[in-house]
């Protein structure tokens, strides 16, 4: 059994790597909810979709986000209202969000309507939301005062000077239904090459969820998100920057040495490697952009090895 | 002034009447909310949205309900997910629920954002929902328990058996801002051709505009909505039967003799006048149908001569 930290694109695209090397079934997601909203009065998921969407197959390739075949009916028509649309919901995706929004209405909790939704949509990994509990991640701008995730990275475009992160809620929250059990249970744990502060972070700060980790930290590999000190996707590096880390692969090896043995890092990057090594975590080099299906099962190999 | 008293279609389709006689801007409707529902997280207001996508001139003739031009990608999907899609949302029309979902969130009164929907769709008559205040139209049923109007109507296809009619919340419901002035000040009131027992009932259940109406009595028009005994559309006939009431002229007189002194019948129930006079209004008889421009006219007419 292998369990894996996830934030958004970069970790279902190392799930849908490590589907090539292990069998599906033996594979569990547990996904950031810190970046959840509710906008119309609809539960939006964001990593939770992107990930299902992609490992259903769904995904749009060309744009790099939302669905094929995703079409703008609804959205053109609250344009033409004047109504709140910067944050760009597709026909084809509201589905999804009617669906979620109405199930837990119910009373099912996140974590049935998260099954429901892989099992209609066919996906065969199980993914796991960190937690059943409302948690939020926030920041603290210089210009524009508190954001929420979303104003941040899409309204804003991540393109704002930011003083702190935190993820409201997360004291009080627990971890999902077989959250803590797919961490000990695992014989590999993976953190994802998502943005350390902002994806895995909020994972991390449900409370016992970073202590499984912990107790488990010599079989837990991470990828570190950065190439030749960019983020492949988002604000990784700025962040990291602006909030007192390093761009480097020893940056992110110190935001992990608690949690992870060893950091995955790319060829681009292999001479930082000591840096790694420095924070006193083991250090692999490969090609992490998973850009075509045989780089990608070569990074899935290289995390099962450990 | 003409200040009319609302329901859904039978009432979309008198103001579009009235507007024949009368300068748009001097017409009032003070339109039912007891049909409302939370859907998939959305607030929707059936009453309001049918009367403004009819006086926008976007209601789809061809069907009888719903927009022009509307097309159905999200039920589509959602039907796919094997979601709740019993209650048929199309795109566009959806654009309208997620409107006022955000406005209503962000504080903003349903008097306020129905007043938006009008001026972005163009409607030059003043529309007021009853209330700001939930109130729900429920049904004890026999053989399905209570259902809300919605499940009633849409999902029942109003072929149930039904016990009794409540008025949920009305008893601590406030008029909206507007409805009492609306009645008091106007010159002639008119109670439009809608079910008098689910659709203008939970307008006269809210605290204070019953008693507004039946101090302007003598100003009041009430349109009969039978013609030949039966609703020309939805459960009228047969929920008046139900309840205990006669199927006829001097039934909805009967209803509605403390807050009107008139009452406007078809052609086709002329001879059914003294059931009318019998419970003390006076009885017109004219073309109720308004199935085209002169006779839609010709009834506003009737009904603005009092």
């Amino acid at each position: 059994m292998i369990t894996v930290l996830c934030g958004g694109v970069g970790a279902a695209r190392m799930l849908d790597a490590l589907r090539l090397v292990v069998v599906p079934g033996e594979i569990t997601g547990i996904v950031n909810t810190g970046d959840d909203l509710v906008m119309h009065g609809l539960r939006i998921c964001p990593d939770l979709d992107t990930i299902t969407y992609t490992l259903a197959g769904l995904n749009n390739d060309e744009t790099g986000w939302g669905l094929q075949g995703e079409t703008w009916r609804v959205m053109a028509e609250l344009e033409a209202l004047r109504g709140e649309s910067w944050f760009k919901l597709g026909d084809r995706d509201l589905a999804t969000h009617l669906y979620r929004t109405t199930r837990l209405a119910q009373g099912a909790s996140l974590v049935e309507v998260t099954a429901e939704l892989c099992e209609r949509l066919g996906v065969d990994v199980r993914l796991l939301p960190a937690t059943n509990d409302p948690i939020a991640t926030t920041f603290d701008t210089v210009d524009h005062g508190r954001l929420s995730f979303q104003e941040y990275f899409v309204r804003h475009h991540h393109d704002v000077v930011v003083r702190a992160v935190s993820i409201e809620g997360a004291a009080s929250a627990h971890p999902a239904p077989g959250v803590v059990e797919a961490i000990e249970s695992a014989e590999r744990i993976v953190i994802s090459p998502s943005n350390p502060l902002i994806s895995v972070a909020p994972i991390l700060a449900v409370p016992g969820v970073r202590d499984a980790l912990a107790a488990r930290r010599r079989d837990v590999v991470a990828v570190s998100p950065l190439i030749g000190g960019r983020a492949l996707k988002g604000p990784a590096d700025r962040l990291l920057i602006e909030l007192g880390h390093e761009p480097t692969p020893g940056g992110i090896a110190a935001l992990y040495r608690e949690v992870a043995a060893v950091l995955v890092i790319d060829t681009a990057d292999a001479e930082l490697a000591a840096g790694v090594i420095e924070q006193g975590l083991e250090c692999r080099v490969t090609g992490t952009l998973m850009s075509d299906p045989a780089q990608a099962a070569g990074l899935a190999q290289v995390v099962l090895d450990g």
